[in-house]
């Protein structure tokens, strides 16, 4: 995926701030996180990307994050929380890239997107003032994340939410096994419309010609990369790379992930002459 | 259903953008798509119509979007995304009508919008900066209807996006059968509520005594029609002309669909002396 | 939970209209509502809440209402609609409370916001020009409630919408009974996380040492509170209290709701020496 050009902040407005989450849109989660953002920095722009992120799936908030932040403006601040350690030990983050500023719990979520945003301050958020007077055990979106998103909106310093550090947790995201003629990799993803995403990518298959590529998957043996979803009719899987920059499995007007009955962890393998 | 009073744009803030979608909540297809709205517009406003569309419903997004868009202020761009074709030969549209501006795929999507809010002009889009450099064969939410989107949010020309055309695809809407005293239609959408919606509208039962009619679905027959959801008893199916302007079939406070086991394609006759 | 400390409303933009609704998001119910908002009340900024809402469940609505009201800025409007009997007898309410507007059918809905922000004076809404020129029978969300919200976010008075009332219907939310050395509650809702919360609140406990109390649930008996959802592995329950306040029992990582298959109404008893 070729970079994105940057575009400076809008003026005229306050920040912008993302918000990913896992929280669901049948109960109140998403708003308390919403108030206490709008409260604390009343100038911010709210933007969501995405609350169903599956319960607790800390790679699918990663890759969600990693499809939807770049198109963004610059000083964006994306708050990305899938967070099944609150209120233990897990460290909160802030950190800033070239081009954005980043608020997520310290246990992987941002790995896909700082491939393509490197670090350039981190810190974990041990600074602000609880909006509710104290922290709570079972809630830091409310507690610490929105407060520290709206310190960031306002203008505030990242080294006033906390002490700089240099390590962030990286998620080990599977990697493709390269062999003789072959790459072996397997199904990381499926998307709302049942493609089966791999971890196969766009470089990973850079200067093989791809309509002579075989795509084994479950039983299915796929001859060469189509362009675009539709092609193969509505019985045949097909393979393309996707939007993200990632081979999926698709078929056309159908879900993949149930025709196939395949998920997450099943294996793909790439071969060529 | 009475048309909207015209409400002129609000002066002092940028253009409303509608996104109407069904890239689902759990990935990051809807952010991307904002990312490069409010990078390419920055005082655009961005409202969220849904995203939970059932993958690739061509019918189900125009029924949304006819049951959203007339609501909104004078100059909204309304865009709406449900594209089965994208990276193949279906045109992308940006159209002007008297009050909004509509922005698809030429699939059909627009159809009911398009009974109330006739055609002033169209375009087909192809001339637009993609914003990552290349225009993607798989999602061209973000790499053309966003940008185009944003121009015309910025108050740019609809023909500097492309070539004006004449024709836009309609979907085939299936229409009622008059019988002699009957009137024979089907279910075409089942709503949140699990209320039965068909194509049979208040027009076709213009004049006709609402206690009078009978409403056969399935095996019930049922007498009159009602004024509200929660009239017949939760075990009992009832017929209401629904918000839109549609005859529909609905059990109070139950999935109507759910209980009478119908969905779309499945009959509705109405019957009177 | 302490109190929100209180936020002015923010000036050089409209007010805050928050939504909740049960209207889901595959249809244009809830982008009908944001037009009508918007082109009565330009300046407005709407936040969505939630609108995955149990459709017609009044209690899941005021539970979500409650978690999410107290954090937004003074002078926001509180939007909440799930309405079984829209176009019936019940009547419209817009109130004041110290810190914010609510609107919302008289069924119930805020039975639990109004524990926390006590009312200064309610309206049944009659007065309000129905934005398509008539009010239909099955959507007030348009038709009364979103005019009614435009015309508190343009500083309209809230006594302009209709007659004063001192009466509110309130829910009955199920009590927990004490015994000697026992309080038994009930579920009274799962969250997205597969988290049974009860009726039990941390009032209800207030002085009891959380590490001596039993909490029997299903064939479960919990030894002691926990303070985070991440204890207790991922097939055992644990208890704890939520961020709003009330009882919660969880699995790590895991739906507690499908493991232990509870859910509403299912019992649960405390005990203590």
């Amino acid at each position: 995926m070729p970079p994105m050009p940057t575009y400076p902040n809008p003026s005229g407005r306050g920040s912008i701030i993302t918000l990913l989450t896992d929280f669901g849109l049948s109960d109140g989660y998403v708003g308390a996180v919403k108030g206490v953002i709008l409260s604390l920095a009343p100038e911010a722009t709210i933007v969501d990307i995405a609350h169903l992120v599956p319960p607790q799936d800390i790679l699918a908030g990663a890759l969600a994050l990693e499809c939807a932040c770049s198109t963004f403006p610059e000083t964006t601040i994306h708050m990305a929380v899938v967070d099944p350690g609150v209120g233990g030990r897990r460290s909160a983050l802030a950190c800033r890239t070239e081009k954005f500023y980043f608020i997520a719990p310290d246990n992987g979520i941002l790995t896909l997107a700082l491939t393509h945003h490197h670090l350039k301050e981190t810190v974990h958020i041990t600074d602000i003032s609880p909006p509710l007077g104290r922290i709570s055990s079972t809630f830091h979106a409310r507690d610490v994340f929105a407060p520290a998103a709206a310190h960031l909106a306002r203008g505030g310093a990242l080294k006033d939410l906390g002490e700089s550090v240099t390590e962030v947790i990286m998620l080990e995201v599977p990697q493709p096994q390269e062999g003789a003629k072959t790459l072996t990799g397997q199904v990381i993803h499926t998307d709302p419309f049942g493609n089966l995403i791999t971890n196969i990518t766009e470089e990973d298959l850079a200067g093989r010609e791809p309509n002579e590529l075989l795509v084994q998957v479950g039983e299915h043996t796929i001859k060469g990369l189509s362009r675009s979803y539709f092609q193969g009719g509505s019985d045949k899987p097909i393979a393309l790379m996707g939007s993200g920059g990632r081979l999926e499995v698709s078929i056309s007007g159908r879900s993949a992930a149930e025709l196939l009955g395949l998920s997450r962890g099943d294996g793909v393998v790439v071969r060529w002459r």
